[in-house]
């Protein structure tokens, strides 16, 4: 099994070689500023990661990880955006409108979320892009509660805004090793978790949400049941 | 055949019933304000009117169709935005961001595009909604241009800004028909003909692009030009 840092090298350089649709003209330009911007690249190596496990490799698992991560992107893009979160900084460098105005961030965010569909339909079946269709409106309805402030329930916030792509990286990688429906549901069950956990984690280290609402001993509780939960999981699928 | 009032009438009704992924709670009601927006419906219309000239009943090409309307009202809600063309009204109405904030409107157009590759993602392979990618990439490409006012190209300008979208809406129709690929070939003739055809039109409804670079004989001309050319394809088709 290769290792998370091994994976994430075969998703930068995957990114790195990224032919990207020509029509885009110079707007590629700012669509590849934000895909470059680095981060933990977590959602693509959870997706070859699991598309390991089910015994694929992952060449085969690369368009369907980099389409996660695409769509990752995108929201960031958009999120950014001074009418959303009006954030000039993103992982140290100007966020994407800050360097390109927003306009072209508008339409780079766009060109992000469909460039990633057409990732996803490089494979013989719909199965891929109909998880990231799925998981991509989860995250839009996610983040609509967020800049709306609608629900005092964290849990189910972050269900839609984070945990919708983390599910569907392992789930895309299940349809892209062609693990068939039958067998998905206790691999699904993990994947459900991981979310959570990421989420919780991410809030302690930033000393934010989960972290503000729980309590730092809460919160290191809440992420073990949801390891212990995840773990538990992984064992029925193994 | 059904004339195109008809199709039209199926198209509405298709999208007033039409119901949104859940998960985008109360975003829905300004994805749905924008698609209730009315407008000429051109493009579904086209895409059943292939669909039926190559066998197909209505209800088999909706959902194409209706992906294709997506896409394009995903266009326009964001083209409106401030940061784009400053459009306060569409249709009579107060354009998407200017009913519901710019925030709204970016996620709404989001949601519309994803919305519309769940749509084209119904069909049992990938081949609608690859077409629809691929079209919708080059239409994002065109907006690029026409902000930048980086080509004095009209006709390139608008092949991608609107051309696209027309050409894959005889395309994604003739995937949903099960047209065979090797007998395509003159039906997309035609279908890139459509384009051009409508714009010119729309510009001398409106005395606006070609009505001002060409004049009203010029641009005239090049319709006629256009409409031969596109039924000589249709000829060769039938």
């Amino acid at each position: 099994m290769r290792g998370p840092e091994e994976l994430r090298g075969l998703v930068e350089d995957y990114l790195a070689d990224l032919v990207l649709t020509p029509e885009l003209g110079g707007l590629s330009q700012a669509v590849r500023y934000a895909l470059d911007g680095g981060g933990k690249r977590v959602r693509p190596v959870i997706c070859l990661a699991t598309g390991e496990a089910a015994g694929s490799e992952p060449r085969v698992i690369l368009p369907a990880a980099a389409a996660l991560e695409l769509v990752h992107t995108f929201s960031l893009v958009h999120d950014d955006l001074p009418a959303l979160d009006n954030d000039e900084l993103r992982r140290d460098r100007p966020s994407t409108w800050a360097q390109f105005g927003e306009a072209n961030a508008i339409l780079a965010g766009d060109a992000l979320a469909v460039e990633a569909f057409r990732l996803a339909l490089a494979y013989s079946g719909p199965e891929v892009a109909r998880e990231l269709a799925q998981a991509t409106q989860g995250m839009i309805g996610g983040q609509y509660l967020d800049i709306h402030g609608e629900t005092h329930d964290l849990a189910a916030l972050h269900r839609l805004k984070t945990g919708c792509l983390f599910a569907a990286s392992v789930g895309c990688a299940l349809w892209a090793a062609g693990v068939p429906e039958a067998e998905q549901a206790p691999w699904r069950a993990f994947g459900d978790e991981l979310g959570l956990l990421f989420q919780i984690v991410d809030d302690i280290l930033d000393e934010d949400g989960y972290f503000i609402s729980h309590g730092l001993q809460g919160a290191r509780a809440l992420a073990n049941e949801a390891a212990d939960r995840a773990t538990g999981h992984e064992a029925d699928a193994a």
